[in-house]
């Protein structure tokens, strides 16, 4: 993909997840979606650190099929947004509880 | 916010998101969400490129009330996430729009 001219912290952010996005889906079969395999690929290089923390072996599978809303067996980008938007949520959700848990001691 | 030890682009955009969104939400008010203010100020300085092409005067006010689904007059960090998902939507759309119409002629 071409490199779009950005400047701010926001849309250089949004500009690295739509390169992010092709780069995977652009491994094989339709360049514009996750397949299962490409899914996996992404998960297991880009969110490297929460994935090897899974204990339960099915837990992709899992994610895969709640995060495929069309059941299509692949991910769109606004599909692919859920995933990236469900993590920053739980990272930021994280961040209050430890917030409020220091204020308390 | 301290630092997240972050590598990848993916872990580094989501690091940034919650970092862009505690700078402005922690200029005024209540810490953890954007007031009103603080979502102008956001859209002027990150989001300048999208700001200054609109020609309704009337385009931000809008947006925070379409954005603010709670209806308290802030912006929480899910709401800041529907506003960045929704911007990458769009670019991501314009980009398949011009490959389409590149592939046609």
């Amino acid at each position: 993909m071409a490199k779009i001219s950005s400047s701010t912290e926001t849309e250089q952010c949004i500009e690295s997840l739509i390169a992010v996005f092709q780069k995977y889906a652009g491994k094989d079969g339709y360049n514009y979606t996750l397949s299962k395999t490409e899914f996996l690929s992404f998960m297991n290089r880009e969110l490297a650190a929460f994935t090897k923390n899974q204990k339960d072996p099915g837990v992709l599978d899992c994610m895969m099929k709640k995060l495929d809303t069309s059941s299509d067996g692949q991910l769109d980008f606004s599909e692919f947004l859920n995933l990236t938007g469900g993590l920053a949520m739980a990272c930021h959700d994280s961040f209050l509880k430890a917030v409020s848990s220091q204020k308390r001691t």
